[in-house]
């Protein structure tokens, strides 16, 4: 049902320190933490000897010592220390040891084959790292399968129905959707010429466009998806026939790792390279993204799982409509996916490096090019 | 298992204003709200689009604004607007419409085959808001199925017992039951001659009925139940061998609406002819029945409930008393309507117009004369 | 799956009083009480007529009255009075009655065949009421089944690791497990030599053994198990070389009685011959113990728990170590009582009187003899 073969985000990098951190990741019991060079660890999170979660315990260096019989497993989830008397370490002595990466900013996980973790693999999300670029972001714990948050992401004209005073316009809505596939990455490409700002974005018009809120503007919603469910949203506003240069724009990126079929880890982010070091700037996009997705999508998606319960929201047969192209595209994908078994589920990343496709869309006329 | 073809209570005409009320009724999910000439609209809460639910959207007019991607439906249940790109509205956009009717102060629900609602199938409640008359009432949300409500109902010998202090009587224990069975009506009368008070009749011998409180009296019980549901209590108590009119006497309507098979929507009211304009008189009876209900009934009912899981009562062989015999025709009448299918479960109300009835049985001898 | 020709512990003789006391035990719904003379009862909790629980009734002599209908049970589970008009009992109208039995301060329930209640068959605790001896107590609720709670006892090497700052002790972790079966009791005995105090007792050497606390001690643990969920721990340290007169010790029972599989009452005492009278003794080892069990061993053992779901522990192929010999022997022992069905399942208690067994310890060299 999950694929495995392929790199979820279990954590920030922020988030993990030295401290014994737990996660759900596809079911599975996950235990990390970073060595005292910093590196991170991921291993089981259950001592196979009586299945206490070792998270109860502690450290001891740059291994994890069990809190009920004091087994100490170390970074390849064998035992390195049995205390007890005669102190025989078995083989049957382990957990699982998961590959794990830190690649901008984020601990990237693979719970399929341990051979095949290519880090190649992991999508290009360099903007979160690139210089002169400023990264924020949060985590949420949504009772909802990840297909329903891919839904939402997917197909962003509900922004003038949910996101009512935040994102919120009329001209995505009335905007028409293109769709492009490539390998494993699917894009939904949105254009909306000549409309009102959203008003996240009006309230920026004047500080930093230098001009009036109610200047009519182009905007653009540029979102690639890669597989399973990593998204990267280019997204901005500038004057009617202006370039991006002339306007503002952010990157927010979108990581779905799944916990069971219906409750999913959302780890997002918003990167700008408008007044990169101002703190009110952080804040303002911080407390506006914070609240579009924790305080309008999210209870939102949370009420449709309900509804369908553990169903396939397939199988009840929904109606369709154009805006749904992007997500029906990445629904079969998964499908193809899936149906090639571990032979062949890893998928490929769709993009070529950000920062490369951002230097070339660098002075591109409207429509503003994408650059994801 | 539900009968469907049969009205319901799914809302109180006080409770039901513009704002968008949501219910589940028989495991449906429903949306309730008023047009805005105070017609009562009843359709399906979830958009056939993604399954959102339409109570987390907003009015529209008369129609309702999906709140995820703005489709709107109207009272018929049908798309009637599509706000997106190109704006198609397929035959399939649309949501189920149920039949609503507004009578006796009720929202009263069809959710079977709509040609056979027909409004004369509503059981006579229009004592309700019959002039003189003064209604109070209530909802509760509780976790048991409406036949172990119904049985509650049907056998009110447990009063001396679950109801000390408030309706308690060694007299209806006593009494003999008297169940009359007329279509798909039953009855339940307990007639309880020279016996002392219940306390919360008690405390109005002094100002309603002029005499002192540890006055003998005479207290009768007729209850009605209609398929599948709805109940109707005329209860009260009379100096020895007196007449009605020369006591006091409340009706009770109970209207049992099933979300599942263990959870029910329980609508009451007390109806008085006494003192009709007394607030502190409204506040006595509100505040009585709603201890008598929520905080003596509920939290045994909810036991039983718990006791029981999902098992019918019947399969675990409950020991019968002949208390038991209005109940035990009600749980027949209702197997005999399921049994029927939907070709036959519509069940004809038992009683002719009450007014009519109340006029009829005035100056009556004593044991009084029902009026339901 | 349950073992029922068995005597569990449904209450302390001091928990039970007049006042209806609810159970479930063995996942039945049991009620107990104390008769006029103060006999303790125990019959089933869930009224024949209706299955209204019976604790929310209340006292009538030495029977209970449904708080529903107002029908009598006494201590034989019969009905004994029927309120109603006619007042027919029926033979059909009893609960089940529950052979319970009040010795060593706890109410002993037999939820088998009542033929074969026999008292011989309760294990030995006279400690809990030996002259000399002061007993204190808890009660935890605890979501997990009782083999996870019985693993935990029988193998003591878990102090050092979870019981930090309370029982921790490395001399336990090297220490040697000897395991003896005798009949259906099990002993899990460990002589932990030359080693230091445990926190808890390092608090008690001035005071109680007049040395200083830093003194090399012996410590002893000595595990008595009888099937199907009783303990008795026979723990003390004296100064290396010492005798059982010269340190200080205690007995802890242990009686785990399932409300399910997964969740179980954990009855525990400490029972003491030093400072019997000291109320700042009581305070010490009443909280000590609290601490170490509710605080330190229950948050693990429900986590294991929830692990490993309603999987059977072994079916997931646990990795063995010596330490879980005795556990794995009373796993065993259980197998084999289950396998004999009700033909055989009684099993008889393993040891002779404690107070005997400690009369002839008296004076023993070390190792110190155990008691139990």
């Amino acid at each position: 049902m999950y694929l495995r073969n392929v790199w979820y985000v279990a954590a920030t990098s922020h988030d993990l320190g030295e401290a014994l951190l737990t996660r759900t990741i596809l079911e599975l019991p996950v235990l990390l933490y970073r060595k005292e060079n910093g590196d991170p660890v991921a291993i089981g999170n259950l001592c196979p000897h009586r299945f206490a979660p070792l998270h109860m315990g502690k450290r001891n260096g740059d291994s994890v010592q069990c809190g009920y019989h004091g087994m100490v497993f170390g970074e390849s989830g064998k035992c390195v220390l049995n205390p007890h008397h005669g102190g025989v370490i078995s083989p049957a002595m382990k957990v699982p040891a998961y590959p794990v990466i830190e690649k901008y900013g984020m601990i990237w996980i693979w719970t399929g084959e341990a051979d095949r973790a290519d880090p190649a693999l992991i999508p290009d999300y360099s903007c979160y790292t690139a210089p002169g670029f400023r990264t924020l972001g949060g985590i949420m714990d949504v009772a909802a399968g990840m297909e329903l948050i891919t839904d939402n992401l997917l197909d962003l004209t509900h922004a003038d129905f949910l996101h009512e005073g935040t994102l919120s316009s009329e001209a995505i809505t009335l905007s028409k959707l293109e769709t492009i596939e490539k390998g494993s990455a699917i894009w939904g490409n949105r254009w909306c010429p000549d409309g009102v700002a959203p008003p996240v974005w009006g309230q920026l018009m004047d500080s930093q466009m230098g001009v009036a809120p109610d200047t009519r503007i182009d905007h653009w919603l540029y979102m690639r998806w890669d597989a399973p469910a990593h998204l990267l949203l280019d997204v901005g506003i500038c004057p009617v026939g202006k370039t991006r240069e002339q306007g503002i724009w952010v990157y927010t990126g979108h990581h779905l790792t799944p916990v069971s079929p219906t409750r999913t880890l959302y780890f997002w982010t918003v990167v700008r390279d408008h007044a990169p070091q101002d703190p009110s700037v952080d804040a303002f996009w911080q407390g506006s993204i914070d609240y579009a997705f924790a305080v309008q999508d999210k209870p939102l998606i949370e009420a449709q799982q309900a509804a369908i319960g553990s169903a396939d929201i397939d199988a009840l047969h929904p109606v369709a409509i154009p805006a749904d192209a992007a997500g029906g595209r990445a629904r079969r994908a998964l499908a193809r996916l899936r149906a090639q078994g571990t032979k062949g589920e890893c998928p490929v990343p769709g993009a070529s490096p950000l920062a490369e496709l951002l230097r070339q869309s660098a002075g591109s006329a409207a429509p503003v090019q994408p650059v994801v």
